[in-house]
């Protein structure tokens, strides 16, 4: 199979976008990658979209087709993949096996959600965890992770503080975004203060409701030269299901999918948690900031609370977590974070992200995960 | 890239199937596959699930996972692929293309659709179409195609009589498959006096709300001889997008999408219409049993209800159409049609189609589309 590289990406801004159709959104987020990667739209060759519920939420399905009519792609083959909210994950992963195969030269992957359209997006997003055995039992995400973190102080004494230090980081971060949903600094008291939602995670421990779109396009490695001075290679892309019903796991602080994917990944890659240099994680809620480098591998399982607070995952820390924001604070379109993630990838190790930029970033990774872990995509990317 | 062959297919009964939920639906389906392949399921290595909206009918996303869930299959990959009611056939398409690949051995493509647990699956199915120009206006699918019925029999003189035997003819198959919603025979007279739908579709000529699931296992050509002595080939498979909408395209009696897919698909495995013995097509409405045998390039456009009302798709006829009994007999659980296209022609190929049997059939044809065309996928399957 051939190398792939990415050679364009682009995000539109997260947040409430009430003035932008869906459709709009993603082809906005679509030219723009087409125009960093020096292509012209007739040069792509298929289309991946990750999307998790446009039929809930705008009505729509069929959306893959949708954006091609709409973005003047047709007759491309264009896909929508759903895996919740790591479907970015699973478009970019389907867009680069597209391209190492043969089958295609230029794809590209793209993710998007518009959440705002409904009055109540809950029962929406409850659809990502088991229907039957969790959400019809009146089980939302807040109380699913609010059980996941409370087990974890539980087993590891994790504190409240560790808990709420991951989201004033993410703040830290996205104040210095200009794509973020929620560009400003907070601190530990305001989230300690903040409303309770499913104890112990209170509002400000909670990724919002967002709107928003990205897009990246990936070639051969050994053709990306043609289209930019800085491709970013990928070193690894890999993915894993778990149950989706917490009652079914082993354990409820350990995220199966997430270690299987890891393992492979650096597995494929050859390197070790060592040698990443930024990470994009799956923090929708400020427990998965702990549980993800704890499964990933940067810190032993029950120190990801201690390491938070300690600065470890800080802008200048040892191992610079979320530069974007993360889930919390950049926003989280379910279906566009995973592609979201990428960007930020590809910008931090391209040496583009500003304020944010994590000094000498030469090798980053991305975790994208599905309901609370039924999913989970990790994709390790280096310049 | 490899060459890939079908080793395994099942299908559910397709029906009204208030006993079975989802879940086990589609594992039934799975199992099924898996027996008549062989294999165990520990040689899965990965999955890809057809679905159109399970989040509309039974609010159930995030699916893929679910499934290898229940199925104990984690912690595989598996991505729920969607294009409407083309879903089984892209669910097909990514599993060929991952084993063609070279990056999985083994692979399951499923697809699954459980209609029946809403009260009204009407806007669900509407969601199919493009939202903003048509579902919202309120136009529904039957009066999608009954324009494209009308503007067919205007401009090519197709006759009433003619759409209601293309109805007839499926039924007459459908008799003779015991995995059949419908099998019984009906006549032209009792179609031309069934219930108005949507001028001039009556309820004869629409598929009926299905549930039911299928699965197909796919591994490299070489490797097949392994675990079957009747491996089916598969010699092309191609996917192609068009403009959902009615109003977007050049004419409303041509589905572009199918063109350009069938093309590729003849080109990419050498072989003419002529060289089909019997193919499977998407006809959700009688019309489309019409475009479908022109688009694809079996008469001339135009000429297709003359051919249908000559006999020429009857089992015994020049090019036997739908022995399953088509959407309209067989049934039509949206996210399922594909694979369970893929399943009938694999039946054929290998003599194993009962009463229903394409004498001497060497080479087979699917042919699945998504909406009203937006998306198109055909495969040509050969012993």
């Amino acid at each position: 199979m051939r190398d792939v590289a990415i050679i364009g990406v682009s995000q539109t801004k997260f947040g409430e976008l009430w003035d932008v159709s869906f459709r709009d959104m993603i082809t906005d987020a679509g030219l723009g990658a087409i125009k960093d990667a020096n292509i012209e739209g007739g040069d792509l060759e298929a289309m991946y979209v990750g999307n998790m519920s446009a039929g809930l939420f705008v009505n729509q399905e069929h959306i893959a087709s949708l954006i091609a009519d709409h973005a003047g792609l047709t007759p491309i083959p264009c896909a929508r993949v759903e895996a919740a909210c790591a479907s970015g994950g699973l478009a970019l992963r389907n867009g680069i096996m597209a391209v190492a195969s043969g089958y295609h030269d230029i794809v590209i992957s793209a993710g998007v959600e518009k959440m705002t359209d409904v009055v109540d997006p809950t029962p929406a997003i409850a659809t990502a965890s088991d229907q039957e055995w969790e959400a019809q039992q009146g089980v939302t995400f807040p109380s699913l992770y609010a059980m996941m973190a409370r087990r974890h102080m539980h087993e590891y004494g994790t504190t409240r503080e560790q808990l709420a230090m991951v989201s004033v980081i993410n703040h830290e971060n996205a104040a210095k975004n200009p794509r973020a949903q929620f560009p400003m600094e907070i601190n530990v008291d305001q989230v300690m203060n903040s409303t309770m939602v499913a104890d112990p995670l209170r509002l400000l421990d909670c990724s919002p409701i967002s709107d928003g779109a990205a897009a990246a396009i990936v070639c051969p490695a050994e053709d990306a030269k043609k289209y930019t001075d800085t491709p970013i290679y990928v070193k690894a892309s890999t993915q894993a299901s778990g149950s989706l019903a917490l009652h079914d796991r082993k354990s409820i602080t350990t995220i199966d999918a997430t270690v299987h994917a890891a393992k492979k990944a650096f597995k494929i890659a050859k390197l070790t948690p060592e040698d990443i240099d930024t990470i994009e994680v799956h923090d929708c809620f400020s427990i998965n900031g702990i549980l993800a480098i704890e499964d990933i591998g940067f810190v032993e399982k029950g120190k990801g609370g201690l390491a938070v607070e300690e600065g470890m995952t800080r802008l200048d820390g040892e191992i610079p977590v979320n530069p974007s924001g993360g889930l919390k604070a950049r926003g989280h379109p379910l279906g566009a974070t995973g592609i979201a993630q990428a960007a930020e990838i590809v910008w931090q190790l391209r040496g583009e992200a500003g304020k944010r930029q994590v000094e000498g970033a030469e090798v980053g990774m991305t975790h994208n995960i599905g309901g609370t872990g039924g999913t989970a995509a990790i994709h390790i990317l280096s310049r």
